[in-house]
């Protein structure tokens, strides 16, 4: 398969979220125009992006549905459990051990691992605080290939190694901290200062334009 | 100031990030070469980000880092205190509100917005949860520009609305939902089950091509 953009794939997942929404409320088709409308595009980009996974409307029917549903839900490889080991039993821990969304995709939380002796052993969400230091066999023994790194940035490089070591795959990244990690393992950044700096400098850019800063 | 790409902006927060470091460490001059080991990216690509701006370096000297640092935190508008309303007083919200990074950054949270009468008044974070109802007021109150939506989906473009007719300039949204705001408004989005979905998509793809899946 050839490489898709990673928005490619964030539109699917959006396509994907309201398409389960018209399935629940029984809706037997839809078209491009309404896809696009709920997912804040276009009806071309609609169409060019399920284009590169095979031919899936008709001409004036619109997609079916329900098939389509199954469709992205197997590109985007939610037919089956993947396990995630979740690293740091902070409060981001926290809300993503709790986060109902991950379970319903099919993403099973093995474990939250902290190395903080008080947490150890204790419900964390819906899942149990295991000590660091059983991080790598865990993740060996139940084959987990996603990790979420939800520590602080000063040990996060080091973390990452160990977890690539242990056989990690994939790794959803909340620490405030360049990392980097081999070839063959994925790696998506979530950095909510940086967000917030995105804002700040369109406000102020957009203060300026108006010559109001 | 013409229109400058997320992608651009992210990296010079991430510049920022590094530079502060070398300063607080007292050193005088960083080269691209430097910056872009530090942050992942190329040394052209460093001297592109910082060449929409203005001209910083000198050729053989490198960056000046602690002039550099002030120009980039004044760009990225971190020289003023931005006043931010958190909506939501679930797990991502208290995450948010005992960040250490948004007050390092200059971004002041104001309260916390929940209407769940259980937690109004409670505090939450170091911030205290507010009543819903007061929102609006305290938004024009205080003139807070930002606000982060850290809500449940269903209500969450009703929000959106509320917020924008209050006055909010620019919204980060944690709530699994698509949203719209008027072009003035600025708006970045998180999803942490999409993001988990391009790693899923990352992982069977792999799989798909090395005929493993």
């Amino acid at each position: 398969m050839k490489r898709i953009a990673d928005s490619t794939v964030r539109r699917l997942s959006m396509y994907l979220r309201y398409l389960e929404d018209l399935d629940t409320q029984g809706q037997q088709t839809a078209s491009s125009d309404e896809l696009a409308h709920l997912c804040g595009t276009t009806p071309a980009q609609v169409r060019k992006d399920l284009s590169f996974f095979g031919s899936f409307g008709k001409r004036g029917l619109g997609y079916p549905v329900h098939e389509l549903t199954a469709h992205l839900r197997e590109i985007l490889g939610l037919e089956r459990e993947w396990k995630v080991v979740i690293v740091g039993a902070g409060k981001i821990g926290a809300a993503l051990a709790n986060y109902r969304g991950f379970r319903q995709r099919g993403f099973k939380i093995v474990g939250v691992y902290d190395n903080d002796p008080t947490k150890i052993g204790k419900p964390w969400g819906e899942a149990i605080v295991h000590d660091m230091a059983d991080l790598a066999r865990d993740i060996q023994r139940e084959e987990a290939p996603i990790a979420v790194l939800a520590i602080p940035s000063d040990d996060a490089q080091d973390v990452v190694d160990r977890l690539v070591a242990a056989g990690i795959r994939a790794i959803l990244n909340f620490a405030p901290a360049q990392i980097t990690v081999p070839p063959h393992v994925s790696l998506k950044s979530v950095n909510m200062a940086m967000e917030l700096e995105g804002l700040s400098f369109a406000l102020t850019n957009s203060l300026a334009s108006q010559g109001a800063a």
